[in-house]
Formats: structure tokens, sequence, C-alpha cells
């Protein structure tokens, strides 16, 4: 029985034939250009799909599951992407045409981040639990949670929004129209635009010349600055970590899971980040469990997170 | 086949017969003073549903089922009250206990705040439903979070401690040792505390008189003086409903159930509560859903929900 789990991004549609210990034995992928229609993109999805069991000698009318990860509000129980602005999808009904294009009868289709955070439960930094979370500190701060073993939305598939968890009443404008969410503070993009202003605002920092060795101002900026010993880029970081920690706890006194994994670029910084953030985290936290208290991980699977959780949907 | 269901609070036991429709047929209760030691309580328990079983002519040693509702860190794995402050007990095996001086088999026992929101789901305000969350806004803003008609409180049973997700970095103090969280804006207690503020700072608003025809001032204070037309009453009003409004989207989006009923005393303002706050709902919440939106109810079932709660733990 072969799986095959499809990352449908914006920019880029990525089809993997995935064995049973979740490797990812072969990949094929496209540009998604999704100004040529919907239709196109799916048509598109549909050969890479074929290509892909033709290459590797699998009868793709045989037995076999097909996961799709797709960005937006996603209907798992219809298969329609209900709406996807860089898709330019709006109540789509991606299931059915791809079964229809490519035969295989059993498909399914989740929300990109959701995906993810199975993926990550099922092969990557939450193995083995059957309840996590997984943080994404990108663009913005995605996430999933995960419960037996299953994506867990709520019960109109577009639950797991933890990055529009207001942690400031009245805090920093965020593009989802609320003021002071998570995401406003523990984005890369946030990250980026603070550092900024403390560049702004401090024109001695260490910060400046970091930007000009690496060529422009990233989320790593403050961080490797602050390690040098800069103190506006220290204040950068622990602003930084603080709000990242009071998010985690937030999610943690409300859901406990067993493994929380923090995904995304940001996630690389390691220790630099990891020490401060247990260090607040462990002063905050609630109750630290009946003798068992959720750990924090780094995620293991990168980018290819959702196309391993697309494969294991169920 | 009985189901009882056991209240364990602080300062009462209440122990209740429920039928198959959830009804509350008889009911016994005895103060709990824990100071005597937590065998004497457990053997009060065990004698009231002894007593309660001869009275309704039911045979205890038949099949049946026993749920207690009891404060703090419980393990409903293990049948353990692992701390319970105003119980005095800690690592307690009172399913075990209570077992033993029944003859019960079938017994199970859970956090109260988690059966109080299990028994809206199966006979309240979210009746009908199969993911809902209650909250209660009483001394502490405590809750409870069903998915598939169970329980969810994460892999170490002590999550729904929706009270300690923070609102406001750096804001008011909590109990638990955080600052900002939603209990400390949100709480009967933290409504009261406000609203002695504001009397303070206006000697002329309406609110002394209110405080005054009542004997005291209450959570309901602002809201009387508020529906008169006082402008620092107003306030106090339009702070509150923010926060707990901020707090209820925080909970819709990151868990989108399909009902969100509001507990405790300061639930009993209906709509002057209840308008306001839906208003700034609707205008927070981040998803409306895919056509389906979380429902905002007024829990029914006041204090019976733990009791009724409890009996249907499985």
């Amino acid at each position: 029985m072969f799986r095959i789990g499809v990352d449908l991004g914006g920019t880029k549609i990525a089809v993997a034939l995935v064995d049973e210990n979740n490797n990812i034995l072969d990949r094929l992928t496209t540009p998604t250009l999704p100004e040529r229609g919907n239709d196109a993109v799916t048509a598109d999805i549909a050969s890479l799909v074929k290509r892909l069991c033709e290459k590797n000698k699998i009868d793709v009318k045989g037995e076999g599951f097909l996961g799709i990860a797709a960005p937006g509000a996603i209907n798992s129980d219809t298969g329609y992407i209900e709406r996807a602005h860089n898709l330019m999808m709006e109540s789509y009904p991606m299931v059915d045409k791809v079964r229809e294009l490519t035969g295989i009868k059993n498909i399914l289709i989740e929300n990109d981040a959701n995906a993810a955070a199975l993926g990550e439960s099922v092969a990557g930094a939450a193995k083995g639990t059957a309840c996590s979370v997984l943080i994404t500190l990108g663009t913005g701060v995605g996430g999933g949670f995960i419960i037996d073993g299953k994506v867990f939305s709520g019960f109109n598939h577009t639950g797991g929004e933890f990055g529009h968890m207001v942690l400031t009443v009245g805090g920093r404008r965020c593009n989802c129209g609320r003021r002071g969410c998570w995401e406003a503070y523990s984005s890369a993009t946030a990250l980026v635009k603070r550092t900024n202003e403390a560049m702004e605002a401090d024109p001695d920092s260490e910060m400046h010349k970091v930007a000009k060795e690496f060529g422009k101002v990233s989320g790593k900026t403050a961080f490797i600055a602050a390690r040098r010993g800069d103190k506006s880029a220290e204040a950068v970081v622990d602003e930084y970590v603080t709000y990242l920690a009071c998010g985690i706890v937030n999610v943690i006194n409300l859901l406990q899971p067993e493994v929380l994994s923090l995904g995304g670029g940001i996630s690389n910084e390691g220790d630099g980040l990891m020490i401060p953030l247990q260090k607040k985290i462990d002063e905050e936290v609630f109750i630290r469990g009946i003798g068992k208290s959720t750990e924090i991980r780094i995620a293991k699977l990168g980018n290819d997170a959702g196309i391993i959780g697309a494969a294991n949907l169920k």
C-alpha cells in the first residue's frame, strides 16, 4: 500500500512518496503559479502524483492513500479548501478534483500547520506522544494541536490559531485586526521589526555590525549581537523570549501537551533561545503537573513536517 | 443500574442520585470539615452514599457507577487527589478508599471544574455538542474543555487552567504568581476590587448608592449603576467586558468549541453582560469558522453542574 503526501503552498507544490517508517522515498516539485486558476493547479498536483507513481513503479489505481496539506481555512470533512488567499482559492472541492484526476479513492486534506504538527507527532520531535503541540515561529506564529494522534481543530476546523491569542490587551497591531496577538511579538517578522527599532534607537549597537556582516537585518541579528554582549540586543532578545515564554505557558496551562515543539527559522537559535526560554517557562507555569511536565523541544522535520503529516492523515 | 455523583467541596460534601436523563432524584449533604483528617472526610462520603442508597431502596452492592468531583490537582487515571489545599489532601487515594468503604467497584474522580464542564455538555447549555468549553466566573476564573464527550485536561490531568492564561504581559498580579492572568481581570473577585477602586476615585458615583442599597459592594454593583447611566460604572463594566471578550476570543481562536458556556455568579447579569460581550467577540474573533461559529451561552446547571458531570464520568 502506497502513501503519498502533498504540500500545496503558495509558491511550490511538493509531492512525496512516504514509506511506513515515514521516510521520504522520492519527491517531485513544481511552482504553484496560482494565478493560472484553481483547476490548473490541481491538474499539476495530479500529474505530479502520477509521475511519482510511474517513476517508482507504483500502480496509482492500487491500494493507497493520498494526503494534502494546504494553507488557509480547510474543511477536512468535505475536502474543500474554503479560503486560501495565497492559492486564490475559495470554496474549492480539492479532494473531489484530485480524486477524479488521479483515480485514488482514499484522499484527505488538512490545514498545513495542522499537518505539520501531525508530522512532528508521528515522526519528529513529539514522536511517541499522544498529545502534542507544534508552534512555528516564521512569518507568522502558526501551530497545530494533536490529541490521541489526530489533528484537533475544533468543531469547524478553524482552531489551532495559536498566533492569534492576545498576550497584551491593546498591544501591538496584528494583521488579523486584533491588538497584542502572540504573532505580533513572536513571529520572525515581529522580531525583525523590533530589531530595526532597537537599531534606530541605538546607533552604536553591535546589531549594526552584525547586519552588515550578514547583508541584512534578520531574526538572527539580535541573537548574534546579544552573544557579543550588546546591551540593546540583549534587551530585544529578552523581550522576545518573555513574550514567547508567555504564549507557551498559556498553551501549557490550557492544554498540557506532553511535548510542545518549536519550529520555524528562529528555533534554529538553539541554546541561545532555549535556555532562557526554559527558565522563564519554569518560573511561570501554573501547575507543574502530577509529576510530569510538558517538555519543550525543537522541531525536527523542518519543511518536511507538512508533507509527512499529510501522508499520515486519517 | 444506579448512578451517583459526589461533589466534594472545601465546605460541603453533596451526594446525589442521578437518573438516565440526568435529573437529580435525591441528594444528601454534610459539612466537609477537612481539619478532621482525610479519612474522616472519606468516611462521611461513604456513609452518605450508603444512606442515599438505603433511602432510595438501591442495593449499593448492585451494578452502579459513582463519580466524584473534587477541587485541585486530580489524577483521574490513578484515582488520587494529588493536591487540594482546601481539602487538606495530598497524594490521597480517594477512589480506592471510597471503593473499600462502599463496595462500589466502578468509581472515577475528576477535577470539579472539568466535571462541571462535562455536566453542562451532557445536560446543560452545551447539551448535544461533542466539543464545548465551560468558563466559570467566580472567586477565580475556572473552566473545563470537553472533546468527543470526554474531559480533556492534557497528558498529566492539569490542563484547562483557563484563568491562568495571561492577557496582559506585566499586568495585574494573579494569585498563581504570574502577572496579567485572565483571572486577575474577569473573576468576580477582580470585578469587586476594580469596583472599589472606581468608587474611591469617584465619590459621586452611583455605585456608592447601589452598594448602600445592597449592603455591600459585589460583582453586581457596577452593572446596576451602569444601567442607571453612571459613567464611572460604565467604564468598569466596559473594561470587564473587554477582558472577558479577549479571553473568550483567545479560547475560540485556539479551540473553536461548538458552544462556550459562561457560569458563575456574573453570568446571571444576562443581557447587560451578554449583548456587549457578543459584540466585542464578533469584532475580534479571527476566523468566523467555515459557516459555523462558536455560540456563547449562559450555563444552565448552576451548582449542580459538577455533581451531574461526576455522575457522567466514564
